[in-house]
């Protein structure tokens, strides 16, 4: 497709409305008990379809999700959980990094007796990781660092050459068990193994004097993987907006701009959109609260959010995109309180879409749009076409 | 599925109305602006869907598009421009033919001063071709033909032995800069480029005393692709009937029988169709000037002829097929005047159909229709399985 690629000035949105597919709670999904004027005047002039993330069936995660997005097979580039967990710590990841998820644990008479040590606070998580950082700096010549997340979680960074990420995970999934070691599950994995060997040696010897938190157990293990530049790819000069750190670095992993100023609200993005329009040609602009909505099974905030954004809408239509996609990477019915494999609503407007019908944009008139039932990998060569940058295929 | 056709004596017709699909300007398609009784009454006793030739967002060339239409995979099999050109021409193109695309060109001080001799008409072109012609009939064992085209085009074949398409195209791009050497881009080439520069040498002496044309451009070097039969494939005796000789090319180029005869209009069209309905299985029936009016932006034209089409349909249906299908390679919006990525509006007429609702054949009611948007590669699938061709699969 590269060779097919034109450059012009069109500028492209594609807004992802995290968790926005929904299922119906009395009769209605939550896209369809919202009133949406401003989206249903949109959805007039788009094309339609629903879009499968990864395959019938299948549930995405964020990571996954936003790949086939980006129109990159998920099932091709995985994003390990180390790496996740990092990237939504806001943490930076290069090439040589090992990154790894560890939770603190208690352990006693040789077995894991609590695997998430009791729970233990965010604040206490980050008086421990930073009681590791002063004491383990360095395993041989590697250099290691340590991140607080949430309750129990932290993410340990590994720098160095040739690590690996075929080393067994040490949690025994069960309470009462003993930890596993961190063994070699391949030739490749002997010389991490080795220095994890010594990360938990060490790691219990800095905790030893602590009532719960007094082992770790460590999972995930996995590297950048490697991808080909998003912007190389679409030949677009491309953008990231969003709220949360793990989109941002899933953006910002494919080789967007990421908007790096930490921003609080939707309004606060689309602000950003508009100081950006004049400098790129491909814009991110991603929305969480939706989804959380969805994953709290709180239908009726879900509703209102998309409320919201409707009345956020006509603000960013001002800026005249010539192509606007508006979708999700996954959907969060609050009846499941969960990501869900059920397809997300798509909608394409540009000025050379078939659609002029009255349709409220919503999970049923998207399975009858003009689009059809189709993967998620094909929005960003839609969004090509539409933006009149792709050449004729053939004479 | 080779193994699941069986013979009988139903009988297909494909109508290819080329460039069919259209885009709203005020309000509607060409296709929905258009009064077609016949085709609607058609239409209730037929299976809709619209049809993708290569994939979503991808403009197809009419070779791609054809190609997908009778069921190859446009993006393995392709169909170089030297090639097209040559179908375009009528020419019979063999195995061991290169088919090249030639510009008559000014040279002058080492620099191409125009890349298309100032736009030379067709009768001096049919000159200069003739003056090559006389003086240019092999280079070393290779046999040299030159067909003139329009204007500043022309075609050169050259048949022999191990000729190769790795060759460098000579043309600039751009006035005012040095052609190319044909080079070869591999190993393979080097033989073909010796040819070719001896051929590029002997022209500008053959053409030296003219005043615009003295110089010619080499491009789109190509072979017949390997394809497999189409009647071997499908299992059926197919006669491809159009007006075009590009069309009858690709047809020829499958495998299909052409009918030779020049034919001038679509009512000389219909008539061989009627002539020859006892003698196959299967025909293709092209309709080109819908494309053409499309291409120019014409809306109204568009609609004037599609109307055509439809007061001809009662002629065709007269024959008593069993399985009909209508459909376009690629649509062309005369909003965009030119090919475009949209899906092709499909129909597939059939004592075993499915729809009997009251519905206008159109781009809207195909959307919605009951073969959903496929891949145009499964109309082939579906007229085999639609005259009852193929037995079930497995037990």
């Amino acid at each position: 497709m590269k060779e097919l690629i034109v450059k012009n000035e069109n500028k492209i949105l594609l807004i992802v409305l995290d968790g926005l597919g929904g299922l119906p709670i009395n009769g209605k999904t939550e896209l369809e008990t919202a009133k949406t004027p401003n989206l249903d005047e949109l959805t007039r002039k788009s094309e339609l379809g629903l879009t499968i993330s990864v395959d019938y069936g299948i549930t995405p995660g964020s990571g996954p999700g936003h790949l086939a997005i980006f129109g990159y097979d998920p099932l091709e580039i995985k994003i390990g959980r180390g790496v996740l967990e990092a990237l939504g710590l806001g943490l930076r990841l290069e090439e040589n990094t090992l990154a790894i998820r560890g939770n603190f644990a208690t352990f006693k008479d040789g077995k894991i007796i609590s695997r998430r040590a009791g729970r233990i606070s965010s604040e206490e998580n980050r008086r421990l990781c930073e009681k590791l950082r002063r004491e383990i700096k360095y395993i041989k010549d590697y250099e290691i660092e340590f991140h607080s997340g949430i309750e129990h979680r932290f993410v340990v960074l590994i720098k160095g050459k040739d690590l690996s990420e075929e080393i067994k995970e040490t949690d025994p999934q069960k309470d009462g068990l003993p930890p596993y070691l961190p063994e070699p599950l391949s030739e490749e994995g002997k010389k991490t193994s080795e220095i994890l060997k010594i990360l938990i040696e060490r790691g219990r010897e800095v905790l030893k004097e602590e009532k719960e938190a007094n082992y770790f157990l460590l999972r995930g293990y996995s590297k950048v993987p490697k991808v080909e530049n998003f912007c190389e790819k679409y030949q677009l000069k491309s953008l990231a907006i969003a709220t949360y750190p793990m989109y941002k670095g899933i953006a910002s992993l494919i080789g967007m701009d990421v908007v790096k100023s930490s921003l609080n609200s939707w309004e606060e993005e689309i602000e950003e959109l508009k100081r950006n329009y004049q400098s790129y040609d491909f814009f991110y602009l991603h929305f969480k609260e939706i989804d959380t909505a969805g994953e709290d099974g709180d239908f009726e905030k879900k509703v209102l959010l998309i409320e919201k954004f409707d009345s956020l809408l006509p603000e960013i239509l001002k800026l005249n995109f010539s192509v606007i996609a508006i979708t999700s990477d996954h959907s969060t019915p609050a009846l499941l309180k969960s990501h869900s494999w059920h397809p997300s609503p798509f909608l394409l407007y540009s000025p050379f879409s078939r659609n002029n019908e009255k349709v409220k944009f919503c999970e049923k008139n998207c399975q009858k749009g003009s689009l059809g039932v189709f993967k998620a990998q094909k929005i960003l060569p839609l969004l090509l076409a539409y933006s009149l940058r792709l050449k004729k295929f053939g004479a």
